[in-house]
């Protein structure tokens, strides 16, 4: 059977629904590569080249915006911020699925210019638990947990814009809900084209 | 968290796809429901009401026609076929989806009467393997053979105008993949439209 080509998987969620966590949970996989934005910002202590940005120069950034490089990028205090297109496409050629990790805005940004592309965004069962999670953390002084929690009940409202809701009560169901969702996507009609051809072929 | 309504899932494969056996095992799962259709004809030997079909009469069945009780219903050879609209909306209410095996007219014809339905289409994995599979049965002629293959290349086109194409190459996975279809399907925004507002209960 021909493979599939790839699929874009673009993913949001609001700071505390465990996001990190699935998703490396979910790259362990190698059917699923996880797009690495660009950058001209300098590396802030502890981040690495490739694995939090790809950290490249304004000329670099500039060149690839006029050569159509970038799927999407924007501009935020001096410093250049996209989604190298190039490796995307690539990976999905090879019939592996791209992860983006993006916000909201950003997100729907790319289902403009990417009307394909699939959009998942992961939810806390409520967010009286999305509360309890913050404070468990106990990093965080109570009025930054009340501004995350009211932040995030603001993002959440945002989530009638994607294909799918993913619930986040336990890790292990949040991982399979999600390979759930791109497996069936893989048997959709629209990303079956060749599969019609492929049963019929000597028929 | 407050149970999603259960969903209408129309299948249709062309005969030889082993979709009644992947229906048997759905089944299984008291989740799903299988829906009977009603007919005016006599039940022919070995036919049990209620399996089978539901057996009524005449009059019965022009009542339900008047009373917008059928979800659809044709009429072949002086006798009547209709689905039977209460206990599908009575079980969807529930929370279990109710599966609807019927063929690609009259699948097409519910698709415009319920454009939230599911509809999924089983293939064989090739043509030549349905071939393969209904000599191996060793129960019909090679005329019929031939017949059965033209036709079911000629249906295998329709697949198109489903949602989803479920490819038939061994028993438990098709299962598997027909439950991971569902299972996505329940995650769509679409259908979650309570799960928001339920998320955000005390926020």
């Amino acid at each position: 059977m021909m493979k599939n080509k790839g699929r874009m998987i673009v993913v949001s969620a609001p700071s505390g629904c465990g996001k990190g966590t699935i998703l490396a949970e979910i790259l362990k996989d190698d059917s699923f590569f996880y797009s690495v934005s660009a950058t001209t910002r300098a590396p802030r202590v502890g981040e690495e080249d490739g694995v939090n940005y790809h950290f490249i120069s304004n000329d670099e950034f500039e060149k690839l915006i006029a050569e159509d490089g970038m799927l999407e990028y924007a501009k935020y205090c001096d410093n250049y911020y996209g989604t190298p297109k190039k490796i995307l496409e690539e990976k999905m050629n090879e019939g592996i699925n791209v992860i983006l990790e993006i916000e909201v805005q950003g997100a729907m940004k790319v289902r403009e210019i990417c009307p394909d592309a699939l959009f998942i965004f992961i939810v806390p069962p409520t967010i009286s638990e999305l509360e309890r999670r913050l404070r468990k953390r106990g990093t965080e002084s109570d009025d930054v947990i009340a501004k995350r929690v009211s932040e995030a009940a603001g993002e959440i409202q945002k989530a009638v814009n994607y294909d799918y809701i993913l619930v986040n009560a336990a890790l292990e169901d949040a991982v399979e809900d999600f390979k759930t969702i791109v497996k069936a996507e893989s048997m959709k009609t629209a990303c079956s084209k060749n599969l019609i051809d492929e049963v019929l072929k000597n028929a």
